[in-house]
């Protein structure tokens, strides 16, 4: 179902110096698949990361928050599938307070030294005890940096893992950005419904890491929608385990910490495109570009709009150049003094809107045309600044429905 | 398709003193169907309204804020189907302009005096000569008051024709309150894709008119919502003829105007819940109640939130209890500082989530049997405050992607 959109090849994911990945299949809700993973970090790896915005923030997310206060180095994150443990009251908490604690014994560490995650069902107990009793299994295969085997561990409804790295040179240093994903559904900022964990061996203060983390979501999986609901467990891990071996980047404007950031962005951004190609009974990728904004606020107010109305996302999956229901949609933003005469709106390379109206030069077969792919681009133009927003989403199917309806029974 | 919705029997469509409707089929889109209605009101009859918030506000809007803006009682109002005139830049204002004007040369009134309304599809130039062609027939038929006849005329994609009537006394005299609605999709706060029409021989000073017609909307029309879009055409039209016989109305605080409010507010909630009953592809009619808000505001956003998350509707369509999507909707909607341990929520009358987590007494049957009727009452309660609020839906399914994806070609 996935719009152009493959598994990441093995042998582009670059392994990070510093990360170690281990596996293992707990049997948390099904037998047999892998449903566990561990990433241990060197000593002195720097942590930071972005949670949801939803009041039910599950017990992993509040524990995370909790470790990531303390500012100290992070020894190894956990992520399990098939239960979110959320909902779950103190019993949750306790339940992610032992997960990491079983953790920091096999490796040595302390607890608070470790992150957990969790995604799945939501308002059932996590199967702690299988979790502990699959650990020993990811110790053991810590070592091989298996990167997409990683991307495949953390699946839930996901059809295809999602993986990207990038390399860079920092003062004639290889430095390597790596990162998985996954999330199919339940999509909208603040975030998707979504872990996203990206690993890069640069040496970068924690301060610097921490306004990095919040930069590369604004630019990425805050701009990716599927149907406008948030999850409970949305997560965005950086780490940064600082054996590249160039000089701390402690500020950040110097042009390795703009080189890195834009290294991290381009991973990120195709992790969050990715979850948009591969949202729940996805047949089209659209790309919703708004121009000619007052700020940035406003031009993401009515990418958003249009991005997650159904209406235009169930004319699109029938290729329908419904202009109707586009300008609806930027009506709907809530810019209260919007001046729709100066509004212009493309679809592809097509005008179709001008100064609010229907284009003079506008002929319905090239508005169908452009709409026909499984690749759109819908471009606004609200003609009153020059802020400028981009949001990724998908169509709207009869799978949508179909998934949504049965994903439980 | 709709939810235990059937036509309103003509005989309860109660005739309003002082209300004249006529009819005719233009074939301003298809031929041969009724697509135009006049209703004539008596001198002197006040007006009020309401309209859509989208900024793409469709010319026969923007024509009936200028009329009503002068404060002057109205002489009549007249609808087409099948065109929005939505889009259409100066030459749709100048449409708007020369159908009151015939409107106004048949009846020999002023064209200021006449509010005119359109529904249909959007940037298409509406043909004025049509309309102008048929008036005469709609003006030959005026006088008998078929309200139901009324109701279909201004139909659209509306799988049943929508009208309520209440009766009332005030100082010994009968008072007649009688509505009629279009919609069924588009729907949103402030207000549904939705054409409504309430007239009364009440005698109310214009002040109180308008007074009344806000207060009944936030009770009714902005309480409905079948997608989140809202549409460009939105409008709500209370008239009051005076020709019940019984002193003015003059102020708010009165019996009077507080019985003539309540009967008018029933006839709107009425319309606006046939509105979800006949959502496009609903199979359930879903009532929300959010109690225990800070304020209104905040039980509303819950409410919305929960009526608008399209993996709540589609749950309910697979009558699934899916508690995870009930608490990731409420704690969507963006109240910072809600404590999810105060938060209960109950299907009909099954406490299915206490303190923020699955109630103890919670057994998945009792869940399932909640879901299954077609009518399903969803009671969310903040443990806040002392607010509530209601809002009305319908769920989401195969038909509702088939019908918007279909609905132009």
């Amino acid at each position: 179902m996935a719009v152009r959109l493959l598994p990441p090849d093995p042998a582009d994911l670059h392994p990070v110096p510093g990360v170690e990945l281990g596996f293992a299949a707990a049997g948390i809700r099904k037998a047999g698949r892998l449903d566990l993973m561990l990433m241990r970090f060197a000593p002195g790896t720097r942590v930071a990361g972005v949670f949801t915005q939803n009041s039910f923030a599950a017990a992993p997310v509040q524990i995370c928050r909790e470790h990531l206060a303390a500012g100290v180095p992070m020894r190894a994150l956990v992520v399990n599938a098939g239960n979110a443990n959320c909902g779950t009251g103190d019993i949750g908490l306790r339940a992610a307070r032992d997960t990491c604690a079983a953790v920091a014994r096999l490796l040595g560490c302390e607890a608070r030294e470790v992150l957990p995650f969790s995604t799945g069902v939501i308002l059932e107990h996590l199967p702690v005890d299988r979790i502990e009793a699959a650990l020993p299994a990811c110790v053991q295969g810590l070592g091989e940096p298996q990167w997409a085997r990683a991307a495949e561990a953390i699946m839930t409804t996901d059809t295809v893992p999602k993986g990207a790295s990038r390399t860079l040179e920092i003062e004639g240093h290889v430095v390597t950005v790596t990162g998985i994903a996954k999330g199919v559904g339940m999509l909208q900022p603040n975030m998707a419904t979504m872990l996203a964990f990206i690993a890069t061996d640069a040496v970068v203060a924690g301060p610097v890491l921490q306004r990095v983390v919040r930069s590369v979501a604004d630019r990425s999986f805050n701009r990716v929608t599927v149907d406008g609901d948030t999850s409970t467990n949305d997560s965005f891990i950086l780490a940064a385990s600082g054996k590249a071996g160039h000089s701390r980047i402690d500020r950040d404007d110097t042009p390795a910490c703009r080189a890195l950031e834009a290294a991290i962005t381009e991973v990120a951004q195709v992790l969050a495109q990715s979850i948009a190609r591969d949202g729940e009974g996805a047949t089209k990728f659209i790309t919703v570009t708004v121009d000619g904004g007052r700020d940035e606020a406003e031009a993401l107010r009515v990418a958003r709009s249009i991005a997650n109305s159904p209406l235009v996302k169930t004319a699109l999956f029938a290729s329908d150049p419904n202009l109707g229901r586009l300008i609806m949609a930027i009506g709907n933003a809530g810019i209260a003094d919007l001046d729709i005469r100066h509004v212009n709106l493309h679809l592809g390379d097509v005008l179709v809107i001008e100064r609010g109206g229907r284009a003079a030069s506008y002929r319905e077969e090239a508005g169908a045309a452009a709409v026909q792919p499984d690749e759109i681009l819908i471009r606004a133009d609200l003609g009153r600044g020059s802020a400028h927003t981009t949001v990724w989403t998908c169509d709207f199917s009869y799978d949508y429905v179909k998934i949504n309806a049965e994903y439980r029974t």
